[in-house]
């Protein structure tokens, strides 16, 4: 069973999707950096969803989906596979609905994750860490339970979800004339646009991409799915390939994919974390980085980034080592 | 000469300060942590001055001193010693206002501190690393240039305009109850202190320092400045010996010092990257820490927390090994 609409999500969809979902998400604030203004030569309105519940966008797409699911499938559940920001998402809006979560986690997933996600109480199904596996155990989840696949982009419930974002955004900062946000599966993007279409519809929508991972501006280029690159960015949240429905939307409105290199993407987030003071994982810094790569198209506008998540390892960083890595 | 007023300042001062310097000083904002509320069972609200020009509050200070100088004062320009956030302000300062600056910086003090306040223009002495060298380096340079000394805490004026970040603050939250900011030279606290007790005055003022550095909090339990202490503490912004303005201003308000172990000051500056997604300094993550270590003691309260600054070297990150680090 399978929660998406198998029509495509519009703008209404999203206005839809804000109030259903106001009461479990959190409106994130938006910051501003003059430094980094002045790096670009624009003015750089930051959505900040990296300080959203559980730490990235994802929670909005979730809670959508699993709102509108009717009594029975309530009972039944959702299902899910990810080890990342949508599988934590999904426990949340099971936990926040008491509906029960079976979340596919690959058997090399940190422990951290795994963990966090039991923690909300769900329960954790690990399988072998290829795509297929995951796919089959989630298909012998779903017959076994009855539960209702969550999808992590390619439904329209989760799409509409995940464009509540850039609406809080476009609502509260007047006249942007550019929004950006990263895209991988593209539920963010496409829910992105579709927010923009309605809220503010002279804006220009880009998507920004890892030029190691260039599925969607691929896809979009020639006009046709492309599901056999085989990403190599560090990016963990920016893997998956564009799903159909996002392609859909994306191809209809012809939204351009900006690309970045995995150095400029390192120093992008190191320019946030610096600058903006934020932690942002690199899936996240892939809009700066993709907007700075052609800075000079980008001067003297008003731009709104979608800063998608922070859910980095800090178990990595050298906090023992305190002493020496931490002081000025 | 010294720009210190010899009077103690008072809260007129702050509120005077807060309209001087609000053309030149970003008005950072308030932001609340779901998790971080229920790991200390209180609202708290942090003031993120890590997201003021220059990474610190200290700006508001030195911005204050030098807008009160006079006409020749302006020419001979500012003199002050310190590698750190203090030393970034006052070339900040000057520089916003043409003035010429003198920083006496320690020969080993990070390349990197010292080419970001000549790239604000300042001129940069190096003297030996020892307090005695730098202020004898310093009463040269004041004795030659004829500059005015802006001390980092020992100043009415660098008083007053710390205070502005509180203000702000408790302007814009309302019923707080609890106010935390770290101590070392005091000027940050006093100033905080100042602040409340016109805008807020049932307000709790509090400080909070390291076990490891912990003069101020002896300072004001015996009544007398202790000044020979041994600071062997990570908060390299928390070393300093509180200063005779702020000793007499804190006795006065029996303000109360909160401390903290390295280890919880570590703990609690993971849980700031982590939950609050903000890089900030290990120096402003004591007040956390002391929150957390007397936990029972805030819960249901109200608190505001001022975060002081958030300049990490992030050189000492490993950023080449990003694909190591970074993933989740």
């Amino acid at each position: 069973m399978h929660s998406g609409n198998p029509q495509l999500p519009d703008s209404t969809a999203v206005a839809e999707a804000a109030n259903r979902i106001a009461p479990y998400v959190w409106q994130t604030p938006v910051l501003r950096q003059p430094d980094l203004d002045r790096a670009l030569g624009a003015q750089l309105y930051f959505k900040c969803e990296n300080l959203q519940r559980g730490g990235a966008f994802k929670l909005r797409g979730a809670c959508n989906a699993v709102l509108q699911l009717g009594t029975e499938a309530l009972r039944r559940g959702v299902v899910t596979h990810s080890s990342g920001n949508h599988g934590i998402a999904v426990a949340t809006a099971a936990a926040l609905h008491q509906v029960p979560a079976h979340v596919v986690v690959p058997d090399n997933a940190p422990l951290g994750k795994r963990s966090q996600i039991e923690a909300l109480g769900a329960r954790v199904v690990t399988c072998a860490p290829s795509l297929a596996a995951r796919e089959a155990c989630c298909a012998q989840l779903i017959a076994d339970s009855g539960g209702v696949l969550i999808h992590p982009y390619d439904d329209a419930q989760v799409i509409a979800g995940q464009g509540t974002a850039a609406r809080e955004l476009l609502l509260e900062v007047e006249a942007l004339d550019t929004l950006v946000a990263p895209v991988s599966g593209g539920g963010l993007l496409s829910g992105t646009m579709l927010a923009a279409r309605s809220v503010a519809p002279g804006i220009q929508v880009l998507g920004a991409e890892p030029e190691q991972a260039a599925d969607a501006h691929e896809s979009l280029r020639q006009g046709r799915r492309i599901t056999d690159l085989q990403p190599n960015t560090l990016c963990d949240g920016l893997r998956a390939s564009l799903g159909a429905i996002p392609f859909a939307l994306l191809h209809e409105a012809r939204t351009e994919i900006l690309l970045a290199s995995e150095a400029q993407i390192v120093a992008a987030m190191r320019l946030l974390w610096d600058r903006l003071k934020m932690t942002v994982e690199p899936s996240s810094s892939v809009t700066l980085a993709a907007l700075l790569r052609q800075g000079e198209r980008f001067k003297g506008r008003r731009i709104g980034v979608i800063l998608s998540g922070g859910n980095v390892d800090l178990d990595r960083l050298p906090w023992q080592e305190a002493p020496v890595y931490w002081q000025r």
